[in-house]
């Protein structure tokens, strides 16, 4: 304890004078809070009036799959990457997974986390879901022959300016929820259940529309004011299925996992802006007011790739972003489930520091993501606005068994 | 032009062809928007099936007052602090003020804004509002005879830890809106708009519980877990308008406005962890399940603030927060409408930066908001946990007439 801490325990210790003996002792800590696991969020839950508000809903913890993948995007997420800290082992990996599995077990369900000092923050989970992402690092450190040849960072591409500060990184959590509380509060539990085990590399923040906002299913907008993601397989169909999880994977040990790739991509809204309408509409392919394709009316018909204008040019052009992303084999999709991202500016400008948190699940990297991503390196307009500032690849482990914690099949 | 972004335009020429004609043409975006005002959104309103969507939910910006103080506060807020570019006089100011008003006069009801190059982004409004504060700097340009008296920095706290980063500013934009990508937009309009005649000087962004997740009337919680803000003057009562817009205002142009303290006030999550729930809830001198005085069972009881335990303690301490802020004057009441805020940790820790941003609304802030203040700076319990790092006092002028603009009353 620094002097300046021991002073300010003392003043502490001071004031409360006898009504509060025990102060500042962080061993008594624990047993308070103990208990606080079964009783503190029902004592939260009577007190507060949840008729009619969505606060309640819950998405489970334990299963198959884990949650977060399949589950309808929630407003706002945070993409939290960790590094191991030095002589950080297997063992200890184990120790650390399980405490963050219960955290989230607990967390997800409305339940305060053991030894949760802010109880009360933890009765509105409001969908929390928690997705553990696995980086080469971690996987090298408990079981380095069972990694997915895909794991690791993606080739280069031309059109990448990426930067240390929002790449790579041994652990994610993908922490999302409807409720931006809520989100706060579970982020700052399993940061604090990490402290021994790994420092932040770094943390992104994104949002969508807010629960409620716009009617159930509603594709979301990016910041260019697109409706963005329109070609996603749809959960709950056998498609999403065969895209997401995949018919077999490779390590066994993946089996109801699959991968993500997460990319910081810094959208320039100003140069954006100097574009017109009908520009915009053609370097997307697609209708900037419902999201239709260029050749339909509706944002889910099938785009027209071949028909032409009177003048001869494609009605999709070339170069359009829809033309270039769409699979030229249906292996090669994807599934995407990003976040828009506005960060203050720079004291002194108005320029936004504004874009995506690009997020893609798919069973295999090489197989479904890059042969996209290849195209649209080499030709895509929308690359003029854009640029990608931050990569990273996971492996998503199946979800845990009930009771039991996220990644344990690595353990053999 | 420099010749990166000259080669950026030519290629985009050159990729659209001729099929988009135009492409860069700045002029030409202003004709294309001209009439997007209204009619985009109205495409926008057609595409979106917002039956049972909240988002359709507008808040009047023209009016006696203006909007977002007696506004129920909406999930999401950004606080904008801008500084006036040299050479811009009161002529100068008079225009922007006019451009922003007119463009939170359409944004908060859900249409474009003039020459709104993401109009889609507009249709969704979400109970926006844009509140406009004068700091000083302000107000001296435009009419430096009719600033009010207390139009300036607070004096300085013995708590105090304040940054210039956080401190001050001319103009303040408070942009409240249930849906955080309906606030990212309107800010960027707002931004875009003040580029001519102002750089940011700071942005501090905030959140409360989103909308629906929990019950109407809620008190929400700050990041200590604390039901925070129980005590406040209802808004519709004569009590708030009492408190809020005064009886009389001086200068006279005020009449019908209000101030408003921003402090951005950093919460120490980690020495309040160490503090057992008895600790916590003997500082605040509330319960921290339900908000209710340690002396009652509901989050409105009275406080007794005479009871004493049977060690002839006070049940309320004197040290505690309650005890302290609770107004000696009937005069010395404010309104509060903050918003936590809780900033991504530093790379390479798990130290959380995150706190309150402070806003109180009152009449008068010598008379009302610097008693309270003196008191709490004297001896306050929470301070051992708490520490301002930011702060800045604006006048918040009455609201527009139709058709007029925030702080025309100062233009005489």
């Amino acid at each position: 304890m620094s002097p300046a801490e021991a002073q300010g325990v003392g003043r502490r210790r001071l004031l409360f004078g006898g009504a509060a003996a025990g102060l500042g002792a962080v061993a008594a800590v624990g047993a308070q809070f103990a208990g606080g696991r079964n009783d503190s969020p029902e004592l939260t839950r009577t007190a507060l009036d949840t008729s009619g508000a969505n606060g309640a809903e819950t998405v489970p913890f334990y299963g198959r799959h884990q949650a977060g993948v399949a589950t309808a995007p929630q407003a706002h997420a945070a993409f939290v990457a960790l590094d191991l800290r030095g002589g950080v082992g297997r063992e200890r990996i184990r120790s650390w997974l399980r405490l963050l599995s219960d955290d989230a077990a607990s967390l997800t369900q409305g339940r305060a986390a053991l030894a949760d000092t802010e109880p009360e923050l933890a009765g509105n989970p409001a969908r929390l879901t928690v997705t553990f992402g696995f980086g080469p690092g971690l996987v090298a450190a408990i079981a380095p022959h069972l990694a997915p040849p895909w794991l690791g960072p993606l080739p280069a591409f031309s059109i990448d300016a990426l930067q240390d500060r929002w790449s790579g990184g041994d652990l994610l959590l993908q922490i999302g929820a409807d409720d931006p509380l809520t989100l706060a509060h579970a982020q700052r539990m399993l940061l604090k259940d990490s402290r021994a085990f790994a420092v932040v590399r770094w943390i992104q923040t994104g949002f969508r529309h807010a629960y409620g906002s716009e009617a159930a299913g509603t594709t979301m907008r990016n910041l260019f004011g697109q409706v963005d993601g329109s070609a996603n397989p749809r959960p709950g169909t056998p498609e999403f299925d065969r895209v997401v999880w995949g018919d077999t994977q490779i390590p066994a040990w993946l089996e109801g996992g699959t991968s993500m790739v997460v990319r910081r991509i810094a959208m320039n809204l100003d140069t954006w802006d100097e574009l017109d309408r009908r520009g915009r509409e053609e370097a997307v392919g697609r209708r900037l007011d419902n999201g239709a394709p260029l050749t339909g009316t509706a944002e889910h018909d099938e785009p027209d790739f071949d028909a032409v204008t009177p003048l001869g040019f494609r009605v999709i052009p070339e170069y359009s972003h829809m033309r270039r992303a769409r699979p030229e084999d249906p292996r090669q999709r994807i599934y995407r489930r990003g976040y828009n991202y506005d960060a203050v500016p720079e004291p002194g400008g108005t320029i936004s520091d504004a874009g995506q948190i690009f997020v893609a699940f798919q069973a295999d990297v090489r197989a479904q993501f890059l042969p996209i991503q290849e195209r649209l390196d080499k030709l895509d307009l929308l690359n003029e606005w854009t640029t990608p500032i931050g990569s990273a690849v996971f492996a998503v482990p199946p979800g845990a068994p009930e009771g039991g914690f996220v990644g344990e099949q690595l353990f053999g």
